[in-house]
């Protein structure tokens, strides 16, 4: 038996986004007419909505003012030559809610399952380095004092550190990456070898 | 840091769907903004024509006809006496893939975790049995002829159709449930002991 057109459009376009599978998408797709005419509505809109966000010009953040940067980006008490590279915006988020950052951030975006940079994040990359390169106040004039690889501690993040790294080490004056060690929470007990290996490794007085 | 105003709202309707958790309904709305404005129009439209589906006013399918029947209900050739009751829509369309069933459906409607049936269940319900218990040809005139359980082979499957059997059954001339035994396709050597035990039970010469 055939879905529905409309149940069947549905679906195939929430399959397309990631992490929802082509059966869940049927199952949300019949939920979403169970649950009334209302309900599909303000769905519907809230996500039109995001159709008016834009992303900023210098760290590719999404953002809705009406110039091209982003609030962190056009803010002139966050220095403009400390660059946090993170992979998504979430990560941002998390990072930007210590409240311990007063730099700016770019997003590189997420890294295929090949290992490859995608064309996009090439141009992403491209526009951060002629920022660097370019003189102030359009640009950093030629080397900004720190970047920071905030990728995850993970293999897949360590390659990405490794790929930014080469990329632009000779544009900045520090290259860092984010400390690794415990966990504030953790037990040393349950710890994997790596974790406390870091631990020690960066221990503080 | 605050999340961006449409951000936040898209994720919040998008984590009102069952599955999808608060985390990955930002991750969703983050995507959504990255994968530009056609892609976001095209989802916003597709989940808002949903919003024009009827439930069949019989047997609670979704469907896009002027009446009030689905195909199945104002198929003529259909036994409107043989009913079959299933939990969700995806059920339905699985079992009538298989085109062995001749009778009409009825949508229960997804068990609460509970274990209690919900108000409009209870609706669904009764709609079912003032069909059954109406005279032909609006209802079948006080008993039908079969009504099969067809909820899950699981604790919670057979919970649901004890429920409807003690509901139903007075209704209909019999009651049965699907069968049971080993799936076409499986292998003895790793059924589990309720799967052979049900498959030697039900054995068909």
């Amino acid at each position: 038996m055939k879905l529905p057109p409309p149940i069947e459009k549905a679906a195939g376009k929430l399959a397309e986004l990631p992490s929802i599978g082509p059966r869940q998408a049927i199952r949300l797709a019949f939920h979403l007419v169970g649950e009334g005419r209302q309900n599909i509505r303000d769905l519907a809109l809230s996500i039109a909505e995001l159709g008016k966000m834009k992303s900023c010009e210098r760290c590719f953040f999404m953002h809705e003012n009406s110039g091209p940067l982003c609030e962190i980006c056009a803010d002139p008490h966050r220095a403009q030559n400390t660059i946090m590279i993170v992979e998504k915006e979430t990560d941002l988020i998390s990072l930007e809610s210590t409240g311990k950052f007063s730099g700016r951030y770019f997003i590189a975006g997420e890294m295929p399952n090949t290992g490859l940079i995608e064309e996009w994040q090439k141009l992403r990359l491209q526009s951060l380095k002629s920022f660097i390169q370019k003189p102030a106040p359009e640009g950093s004039g030629g080397a900004v004092e720190e970047i920071i690889l905030a990728f995850n501690p993970t293999s897949a993040g360590d390659f990405q550190a490794s790929f930014f790294a080469k990329e632009l080490g000779p544009l900045a004056k520090k290259l860092s990456r984010l400390g690794r060690g415990l966990p504030t929470g953790g037990e040393i007990e349950f710890a994997d070898g790596e974790t406390l290996g870091s631990a020690l490794e960066g221990r503080r007085q």
